[in-house]
């Protein structure tokens, strides 16, 4: 049996608590970040509070091993004096949304390997995508999330505004957005580009920015730049 | 019966023919590009050609209503003296990849209301994707989908670089990836933005740029502001 304590009662927490209440070899308490007087003690105490609490609650914990389940922070960010370790799920949480944990990957980074390896048990137990990585690698991972995420439905809002200036339902891309992110499962992002940008056609290219405003202008030569210039 | 002659033989006229071929409704015939000494009659003729052939092989055709299947050209780039049309499928056909019709968006116009009924008709027998979208919107359209599909893959391709950089496996970003295009199915672009952009968390943002390549910073940098400006 793993005693565990998740302190925070955020989207992240909400989805482990319903994960690890499903599992026998798990023994779970929750608390809320904000009621810290007595702490319960615990063989794993998850921190699953907003990035900028991580140090001042980390500070307040005596129990013997804790870890964060942020991206963009170092392990070393946490402040207890005893063992430290980071529980990352890479995926967007929201509240409503039922997430399929065996879908999400988890990055694991521990002090000492024995830690490690609880926490992997920990994993394996909710989870199958398991990944050791380190917190400089994590941060990449972070950056990298935002590119494909963050930035990646940017260019949908961008395609969903002029299709909207133009009277077209923005429905009609949906094939070719799943299509998009369908074909990098087998084919790697280098080799699955077409387009105008990677023909250097620069009569279409001409046209398309005539098409466009001056803010989707300077985005639209930007990446195609870059794509041109194998960036 | 409608008969259909089908000129060109690259991905897009061979999952014409494929589909086509299924049907009892439609007599096909196929002719190369190359072959235009003897062009067979046929009630739709589809030229389904590269974008630069367009004009000079409609300028040789006499059947009475032709149709082109390219997102960029006008159905006014028809040279033909009889009535023109365009039967644009939006997605990226690959020969390799088997597509099912039955998610793609078929695009139609034609100068003649009686021809657009025949392609709704021609489009019903393999698709049920249909909308009705003329040149200018067509070209929009065409613009957004290099948004949604060329630059988004760029932006994969930068994760997937990040990711090589740090030896991390890109698949982590995987599961990612396909819940950013699945959200859009449900909630706009605009409402589906998360992130430091959008959270004006000009800390995070900076922890980012220090971790990027110049090039890699500049898009960053631009699409973060474009995110930030609401643009």
């Amino acid at each position: 049996m793993i005693s565990v304590l998740i302190i925070g009662n955020g989207n992240v927490a909400a989805h482990l608590v319903k994960a690890f209440l499903k599992v026998d070899t798990i023994s779970l308490t929750q608390v809320s970040s904000r009621k810290l007087e007595n702490i319960p003690k615990a063989i794993i105490t998850i921190l699953a509070v907003s990035d900028d609490a991580i140090e001042t609650v980390s500070l307040k914990i005596k129990n013997s091993f804790v870890v964060h389940t942020s991206g963009s922070f170092s392990m070393k960010d946490l402040k207890n004096t005893t063992n430290k370790g980071v529980f990352y799920m890479l995926q967007t949480f929201s509240k409503e949304k039922e997430v399929d944990l065996y879908n999400v990957p988890f990055c694991l980074e521990a002090e000492r390997d024995e830690d490690y390896l609880l926490l992997e048990t920990l994993a394996n137990a909710i989870g199958k995508k398991i990944y050791s990585i380190n917190s400089e690698q994590r941060k990449a991972l972070h950056v990298a999330a935002v590119f494909v995420n963050n930035f990646t439905n940017h260019l949908y809002k961008i395609g969903n505004d002029i299709c909207e200036e133009y009277k077209v339902p923005f429905e009609i891309l949906q094939p070719l957005i799943q299509e998009t992110s369908e074909k990098i499962k087998t084919l790697s992002p280098e080799k699955a580009q077409t387009g105008p940008a990677i023909r250097k056609d620069e009569e279409t290219i001409k046209n398309h920015l005539d098409l466009l405003h001056k803010e989707q202008q300077v985005i639209y030569k930007l990446i195609t730049q870059s794509i041109e210039n194998g960036n």
